[in-house]
């Protein structure tokens, strides 16, 4: 519950985008200013290490199930409004106790990443890009009033925890360390207000491919009886809150015999996401022939991947000079159903860190199936392809790129 | 994770209104033949109690803040997907302790209810309403694949809870004890998917009135940056996703000195909430000088509140003889600004379970400040006023009526 305060005489005036902005740097100033001046940010130096007693028996990577094994250890650190980030500790994996009424059970005060460390040719263990988790993760704290924190030095201790569960990591090609940085609000009222204390933590879970059956084109189906997310909400940013809604479509979309389902919006019937992964198309274009890879543009309804990003980048860099045009801007279902009639319709698939590329076979739309340009014998297109060797070749470390974080031994 | 399937070949064809419906409709079927025939839905008869060794002291009433203190104890079930509802507990209020990957921390699988037990004149504790409460529970969890629950039943155990933490209710107007029935996804795994266990536990509050300056008109911003519920989301549902994302637009208009935050919705500035209670407003009608007193459908983007009923149907019951309109549909800010402009506004005022009534003195609108009826000395509405008595009249037990439920000694 926020304190009274009388209201002002003098009235606010600015455009809404214009008033946004301005809160939204108000308020990161406000936490910026408020770490460097009073508030302790994150020190790496000040971490403690207990290790455990017990240590694990690894499971056999062919039985490894996404998320549901963790490593020995955990890295967390616990901030308050008075004090800032307290000394980060690695710990053996263990419970949280928690009081009944910390706001994150109640009010959502949660968000989180997802990223992955991998084992190279000679035994580094290798991040990915972890800058753009560690930025995007502030943005979604900062949009909760949770609180943000430098994102290098905390790359620097999530780099210390990965080289202690290194035993962990497999190292086989399509395997990895699951990295799950987690914020939650620990406040204890139930007044609905910015939390006064909160907790970040990382998990580390090794992983598989996420289709269990391997790299396997999937079926959708198209959802426009729910909305994920819409402009002025906060489905751009990775929070709790987006998931939890989204189990019904995915369950009722399994439930008629279909992978995922693919978030439409608007009477447009705009292509905005895959399930959790951002939705990319490959089509030849009607009047010039020319091929163009389209994803949803960053509009506020489209997650911030970080594997969306790669695969712009990737495709900037490699397709278009080949002559592919490279675009991030709103297509339709129509569009789509209309190219995959004419046979332009290339391919589609899936981006995100849990699955890299998941390449699309087929969506189920307005009780047609529009099919995405693979043969029956084909699991992935050319793309989809290309671009799961682009990335995991530069998350592996064979290609030396500046996208790969070399944890230090 | 959802497990692979094949693609059925024979495609839904159903209008996306009518598929809603199916699915939300298959969904609890589901969910009920499943606790009827192989899972136990909960038995109030198997409670187990535990009290505590060491009770806590009063806090006086007049030091109470709304949500920071608890009783002695709390009331707590857990689900799993194989067994249903394990028999109820209630143990000394303690800490949860849960394992960092529990997907209320992850996906905010996650949803509440607001109650209260007041004591009446002669001593006996009341509840109010509590079937509203465990109907809106029943259709939060459902939305996000958490288990629905026998209501009866459960209104069973919060009666008993709230009678043996009866020393906690003061026996003053306006103070009562707020009960907070929580349900969290506790499945400890990182895939997106159905929880496979839960813990549905309930915390009680001593409290006063919620702004703790009594009665008092508040002054709002109305936010138009920032958009709360959608069509086609879940903004009609008590899911901690839904609180969150709206602390930012209230400490904005906190930072600029109002108390609370209304939300609009669309570019006709529909009115939809304020801050976290449902809006009514009372508007003499331009042509035909009859009064209305309106507050906004539920059209999905609005929390189908218990106080808000509960206004409405005291007003069907009441103010319509006398004349009165009650209207449940759409208006927009432009619609008040002029009313206000005529000075036919004659008053405005949020409703809910924390506040009851709480009277609005002006909306800040781009850079207008609506006025809304009320004279400077005056701190709520006649409209508002009658409600809190005629709502409190019930709920205190003062007028014996079917909304209130007396727990038995």
């Amino acid at each position: 519950m926020l304190r009274q305060l009388r209201p002002q005489s003098a009235l606010f005036k600015q455009s809404p985008s214009r008033l946004l902005a301005t809160c939204m740097r108000a308020y990161s100033i406000e936490a910026t200013s408020a770490s460097t001046i009073k508030l302790q940010d994150i020190d790496p130096s000040k971490l403690s290490i207990t290790k455990t007693k017990t240590p694990k028996e690894l499971v056999p990577p062919n039985e490894l199930v996404f998320g549901r094994t963790f490593t020995d250890h955990m890295l967390s650190l616990e901030w308050t409004a008075a004090d800032g980030w307290l000394p980060a500790r690695i710990t053996p994996y263990q419970n949280l106790s928690l009081d009944p009424a910390s706001c994150v059970f109640h009010y959502a005060f949660e968000c989180f990443e997802g990223m992955k460390a991998y084992k190279d040719k000679d035994g580094r263990v290798r991040l990915f890009r972890p800058t753009k988790n560690m930025e995007r993760m502030n943005k979604s704290s900062a949009r909760i009033a949770l609180p943000t924190f430098d994102g290098a030095a905390m790359i620097q201790l999530i780099a210390k925890f990965a080289a202690m569960e290194e035993r962990f990591i497999p190292d086989t090609r399509g395997y990895s360390l699951y990295l799950r940085p987690t914020m939650i609000g620990t406040q204890r009222t139930l007044g609905v207000g910015p939390p006064g204390s909160a907790l970040l933590y990382v998990i580390a879970s090794p992983v598989g491919p996420y289709y269990p059956t391997g790299f396997k084109a999937v079926s959708l189906e198209a959802t426009d009886y729910a909305v994920r997310a819409w402009p002025g909400g906060v489905g751009d940013k990775k929070l709790g809150a987006n998931y939890a809604p989204c189990i019904l479509p995915q369950l009722e979309a399994a439930k008629r015999g279909f992978h995922q389902n693919l978030w439409l919006f608007g009477d447009e019937e705009y292509v905005t996401e895959v399930g959790t992964m951002n939705m990319f198309v490959a089509i030849k274009n009607k009047e010039t022939g020319q091929n163009e890879l389209i994803t949803a543009p960053l509009d506020g309804t489209i997650l911030e991947g970080v594997t969306r990003d790669s695969v712009l980048s990737l495709a900037r860099e490699k397709l278009a000079p080949e002559g592919w045009i490279i675009s991030e801007r709103k297509y339709t279902m129509p569009e789509l159903f209309e190219a995959s009639n004419d046979g332009r319709l290339l391919e589609a698939f899936g981006a995100g860190t849990a699955a890299v590329v998941s390449p699309v076979r087929n969506i189920s739309w307005k009780g047609n199936l529009v099919e995405c340009g693979l043969r029956p014998d084909q699991e992935a297109g050319e793309i989809a392809q290309k671009m799961k060797d682009w990335i995991e070749s530069r998350q592996y470390g064979d290609e030396e790129h500046e996208w790969s974080y070399v944890v230090p031994k």
